[in-house]
């Protein structure tokens, strides 16, 4: 009995992500789920990203934080469609708030669609949001350990961007020791160095968008 | 049936915090949940506690990641009795993964348990271990919004520290946001300033640990 009513949740959420899926495809929106830990850059990276893509591409967020609407002010003059969603106590956000806020967007008008999810480099790996794609941004100042210390997050990964190169030199930072520890979990999804106040990385990143755009 | 369901496994969860408490109480032990989002410094903080409490206290650290030991190694060797939890896809310690900690440690020869939770912004802040105390960290290049971002978490803090100061100077970071963030979520826990590069703010943060030894 138990087991069954975890099975219907479980099911109910995969049948949300699906048919968000669906809806995605239907109108030609590439999903993105952006995920890391609390102050990765998550948000910054977008303010930069949206900027670039948009005079040749429609762009939309989705932001996810427990509480405040900081991100999606930060978000809300760059020429993109911005939704907020406060979870509350969440940890992460879900297929059926994703189809909530989808109320919100034309996805006739948007070919990126960006999920920035809740600042938790645990809960959000174990949740599909419908998403085509999954981006996932680790910090320098995180340290050099974090990809063998939280592997499904980088596991799910499409993309891995590391953030915040420029403080490589202000900090004992080992990159050969994560592209070590990523040798054993994700040899799929590129790694891009980045720093978006230098704007190393950048091209990089937004060739990688481009190659993903569906219509 | 369902609600019973989640109930007794709640229940289960606050009476083996309870046990824990109980057990702690009764050896002396202070007991002190230590959390935040991975990488804000909590190993690197006990690196430099350990040793400057040992020579007059008893000291043991339960220590929580997904995967590795590599906290439970950089801190072998600092005259503390250390216990690594692996937790899989856990996001954050239980009161029964403590208890089953305890099993390797002797609370007669302890007089402060860290218990170095899962690196989370969120659901950590959700669980009682059993802790008499709970010590959050925030280091400066997370951003200075993560307080009202996250606020469960800060408003449990008996004592929040703001690690990594040293960057202070490199990144655009406003203290005084943090504090005034605080003023509306937590006023009963000091914000201890601290680097453990410098050692700015250790005495702070020692004198506090001081003021809780129960022998």
């Amino acid at each position: 009995m138990k087991i069954n009513v975890v099975k219907s949740v479980l099911a109910a959420s995969e049948a949300q992500a699906d048919d968000n899926r669906r809806r995605f495809d239907e109108a030609g929106v590439v999903a993105i789920n952006i995920m890391s830990a609390p102050g990765s850059g998550k948000t910054a990276l977008l303010e930069k990203t949206i900027p670039a893509l948009a005079p040749r591409a429609g762009c939309a967020v989705m932001v996810g934080d427990l509480q405040t609407t900081r991100d999606a002010e930060r978000l809300g003059d760059l020429g993109a469609s911005v939704v907020q969603i406060n979870t509350g106590r969440g940890c992460h956000l879900s297929p059926a708030q994703v189809a909530a806020g989808l109320e919100h967007l034309d996805l006739d008008r948007i070919d990126f669609l960006f999920i920035e999810n809740v600042g938790n480099m645990v809960c959000p790996a174990s949740f599909d949001l419908g998403e085509h794609l999954r981006a996932v941004l680790l910090s320098v100042p995180e340290g050099d350990d974090k990809v063998a210390k939280y592997p499904p997050l980088f596991q799910s990964a499409d993309a891995i961007l590391l953030t915040k190169i420029d403080l490589i030199g202000a900090l004992d930072y080992n990159t050969a020791a994560v592209r070590e520890d990523l040798a054993h979990i994700n040899t799929r999804a590129p790694l891009v160095e980045l720093s978006v106040l230098s704007g190393a990385g950048m091209d990089e990143w937004l060739a990688w968008l481009g190659d993903q755009r569906r219509t």
